[in-house]
């Protein structure tokens, strides 16, 4: 524990990605709070991404989804995010908003259905080229509400079909990050409802594609960190897109739901080479703050995952291997756990004192008045949200 | 099993009330996928329920929703809905879709956001009053989504007051539904999230109080027969949300999922005396027809609530009591399974045509021209949805 | 479903296997209820197993499990088994109940537990040789209960070699089926969790290592007939410990609990070619009779089986074909459910009869005396069960 | 966060129960793995639980199980305990380990059956009385495992009336604490299977009924600590069984699995007056340590509580009601989060150095030497396991 200066070097490198869609307004089924000042295109989500890093000092990229972040011009949308300090990051394509896709998208019985859905997916990796983005994260809300509404493996062989064209096209240094889910929006079946379906999917296409672990898509009591340390295991561990939930997809600030699964994960990460920037581990947040106020939940999250993985940098490994070697139960749990009671909130301050930031960056938000200047300018036009 | 005459003339009495909202777009956070020929008010949805019912026969009733289905005049919507061989059911108060609520509605912290949320609730009163209705159906959404958010003690001192307060106004034969849900759309806490919080409630409230099952509303592995059974026999059951579910709220149509489980709670009411009109127990629907045309998967959801009820009807309660007493589990099991097994569609197709209706309803209501009558006819203004 | 014949031969030719242990007294933690007349050795488990086969018709083999019936002829205990009128299948090696494996088995982190742990496992494919069994069934109790206590990877690359020595031992006719559970008796981490560790270990050992899956191994809401389809479809379904469950790992009759589900996954089975004998798929159940009889329970988990294959069967699948193609989401769904609201049980006692066999077998094995025979003869000595 | 000895003096106030029967052996039903001197009776026991609350100070009561614990001599034991320095506490009745109980005790359809379970309770309370002991725990293993094996009403009249018969028999300074349990032993139907079955119970008995809460025994995602406050807020909260769990009942040293939820539940505690003497919420220890060493376990589960509550007392409850008021969402959390985030390790040292205590309880006991004397001594005659 008294090489803080190794810990905090690994806490400067590690990066997490913001996504464009956490800034706008967001809801459930039943209803959509609006909220003031939120932005009303992609210009003004990545503004408000770039507030996020000037704080953090290490979310330097914001995701896009498309089509909510359609813009005419690419390459001018990353050069505004580069004079705002931050870059574009992953593209996300989007094959669920349209009338179309009720039945599925790249496994829709149609095949008409799956060619526009292939379309758009191969016109989010000419986006990626324009913008210079390694990562296409794919995720796909094909499904059935009802049993024998359609063939299951039917469905897998034109998914296979479909992610084999996208791969295709991928460029030298582009990935496919494919995302698998549990249920919603479908209540029956998912096409690719678990981390074995994307694995399984990622290894017949080849390297460039690999397994993204969205933390708030599994079954009841996966353990989410033995798939963590799996895949990281075998290099198909393309990222993750962070949030909590405590019942289903419920999208809340990541760790705010179990911190003690938050670091978990990070203690494989750590173990496993997850931070070293070979590994291509990609740390995003996929969220929707419903309720609170986007912008500092959003800060909220960036220092959460820091918290975690400043603990998880504190683990004492010779001591673990050690209580693990000699079947010391309780020894090697308490490693895992002394690491964990450590309050970390001390460090994370000093890191960003040297890093040149407020070592409250929250605080340090609700002092710069960027949230009332957002509200006061934003008058006028639609806000965005998701399908907007 | 030689009795069908009896078991017939059950069938005939039991009736399954339709909600008006089921016929109007539904969907995910995701996307709603509209679809042709929804209803564009209230009294385009009753027209679709009475067609539900010329079908059925057996689903006299349509529950309302308000505001989605506020008229100027109430008893011109219950004249409306007479004409159609229908009548107005249960009301729904809907505290949950103004952004007064976000925080909640009779839980909120803020007092003036009670005071409209009661105040709403005492209007619903009135329209019942108005259409001669018997039940209010009070869902609430109120609930956390952060863990400190609120107090989960302060909350449940609000709601008492507020449910006090509505209670009081009740008339002679007026009852309050209460009903629980585990989660959705408050992703930390629910402030009624399950039976025994609604029945608890209604304990104190008095004997109008009376809990309402959703189907849906449940923790995994639920039990939902012992719940029904526990307050059957405590006169607490005051009916019905029917729906299936694989998830969470899914919503799909009832028997859908899990047709052996609704079997099982046909038999408690069985049992129970639940199916005797002086049980007051209502059998009501409460689904969302996503990627389905919604008249056929409401009729679909009839004729299921009735299979379900034809077989509990079959089980052979002597035999089944005597296994039971004898520790015969194998027997007793059996008992049930037996009546399962049985294919009741020719039972109810033959009640369908004493009844004078076509023995296959969904075939009946394909022929009718009906379907295609909506879709040219609802042109123009705007699709009743969940909102709207 | 005028193709009657086709479907009496296909449920001919469907063959379930037995568990011995499902013979002997089981329980759960908290006690393991006696029964009169409980086999005491594996010869008499065999006995039983005739028994049910001799009644059903089809459940001509019984799956051993090492060293519950450890002989010291395992040629003389197949030989026996034949003159019964049955044969020995799955070999089921046990490598979680001596005091050495309190740590795990072969993930064990010492590695003198973990030869002994693959030597049994060797030791079972020479039992495999002596009886001429196909297929060595792996499950592995091997996990962590608490966070920190062992390296999850590690134990995975110890997983991977202890797998490759047992396959390379494999004969050109044997098989390795590896068995996923979700959890129990590890509470923290299982280090063979699901489908997909168990199907990339089987990818990188080779065509003769396939997935065991057993319906009581999942989390709650899995959905257990995707993967089947899944697994169907790449060839590496190896086969089903059939069992249900409402909440965990129940091990209660195959049907009991869910019969929708049991219907659902053999509809994939049927479409997928899964009761094609070229398919390898193994039908095995693997159950607990804690408080019912032991053997009228086998023989009613035969007939659910069954019954699940017959309605099956009975799905008309130009129908549903053409439905789904369609994108007739009811219409596909209704052909699924007509098939299952069919009554087969005169089918299959039409069936039964035409093999020679009482239509009712449990019936018929109340009649012959076969409880009470045993119930006399077997006194003394010690009633098996789980770890005797 | 001033007010450290405040903090302090409620954490020497509360007490923390430890359970006989955790001292013995224990497992799954797959294997209990033997550790060498565990106790070959409940004077060991006992022996164990002093020496718990040696070194943490705050473990002053052992809870005992009958008949487990059962003895001649009873005031004998009491004395023993006493000489020890510590005081028997709860009496917990078996009404499942019996071959009588295969199909339920209170609730068995067989009156033999059922009145000997009820004598069994009515001699705990003489135990009680021998021994000075306040509190009944009662939790009964009665449930089914197929549907219709009972019925599930008449069930509940025959567990009124135990209940009623027992409540009665209860001294003035007596109490009934009815434990509920979602699932397990019983796998289809529960007959106290929430806290809800329980509180009606209870509130019909009297105010001498108390709910039980054993945080292993909710269906997945259940918010505990909304039934906490629920319950406390009702002056129905009779106490605790702690341990933790990921997946059902794993009894698990309590806050292993998540130490957020423990947190959570504390903070109810805190803010409802659960602490203070007079709400008469018992803290009991309920866990099984299969595979780790059982006094250190013990050990380090009291630390667990004391952590939590150290840090629920630690919450800032201005800051919180007003951000709760003012509805400042990220506010009200963030109160909570500091809390926890805070490192307690160091105040707990502190006050166990002013009790008299070794700063590291573990590590003291370790020293101590007891672990190798009581391997030393216990040599011969049967360690205590579940059922001995």
């Amino acid at each position: 524990m008294s090489d803080y200066s190794a810990v905090k070097a690994a806490l400067r490198r590690q990066h997490i990605e913001t996504p464009s869609w956490a800034f706008g307004n967001s809801g459930t089924r039943f209803k959509v709070f609006e909220q003031e000042g939120v932005p009303r295109d992609a210009y003004e989500k990545i503004a408000d991404a770039a507030t996020v890093h000037r704080f953090t000092g290490v979310a330097p990229s914001v995701a896009v989804h498309i089509p909510w972040d359609r813009v005419d011009d690419y390459s001018g949308l990353a050069k505004h995010a580069e004079d705002l300090g931050v870059r574009l990051g992953a593209v996300n394509p989007n094959v669920f908003q349209e009338d179309e896709y009720r039945l599925g998208s790249v496994c829709n019985p149609d095949p008409a259905v799956r060619k526009k859905a292939v379309a758009h997916l191969l016109e989010c990796v000419d986006i990626m080229d324009a913008i210079g983005s390694r990562d296409l994260s794919v995720w796909l809300a094909d499904g059935l509400n009802y049993p024998g509404q359609d063939s299951i493996a039917d469905r897998q062989a034109r998914l296979e079909e479909a992610l084999a064209a996208v791969y295709e096209r991928l460029g030298e240094n582009q990935r496919m990050l494919l995302e698998y889910k549990f249920f919603e929006p479908a209540f029956y079946a998912t096409d690719v409802p678990d981390w074995g379906t994307s694995y399984a999917h990622c290894v017949e296409l080849g390297d460039k594609a690999q397994v993204l672990v969205d933390t708030g898509h599994h079954a009841p009591g996966t353990n989410i960190e033995f798939i963590v340390a799996f895949l990281l295991r075998k290099h198909r561990l393309g990222g993750f897109h962070f949030n909590s939930r405590f019942y289903a997809d419920d999208d809340l600030m990541v760790g705010a739901a179990d911190p003690y699964q938050l670091f978990r994960i990070m203690v494989e990460i750590v173990l496993g080479g997850g931070l070293d920037s070979a590994s291509g581990v990609a740390f995003m947040l996929d969220q929707c703050h419903n309720i609170e106020p986007k912008i500092p939940a959003l800060i909220r999250s960036v220092q959460n995952v820091q918290e975690a993985t400043a603990k998880a940098l504190l683990v004492d490994v010779d001591a673990l291997r050690s209580a693990q070697r000699d079947g010391d139960v309780l020894g090697a749990n308490g490693v895992l756990t002394d690491a964990f009671a450590t309050d970390v909130r001390p460090l994370l301050a000093e890191l960003r004192e040297e890093m040149g930031l407020d070592p409250d960056p929250i605080a340090a938000y609700r002092r710069s008045g960027y949230a009332e200047r957002i509200v006061a300018e934003r008058v006028g036009g639609a806000a965005a949200g998701w399908g907007a």
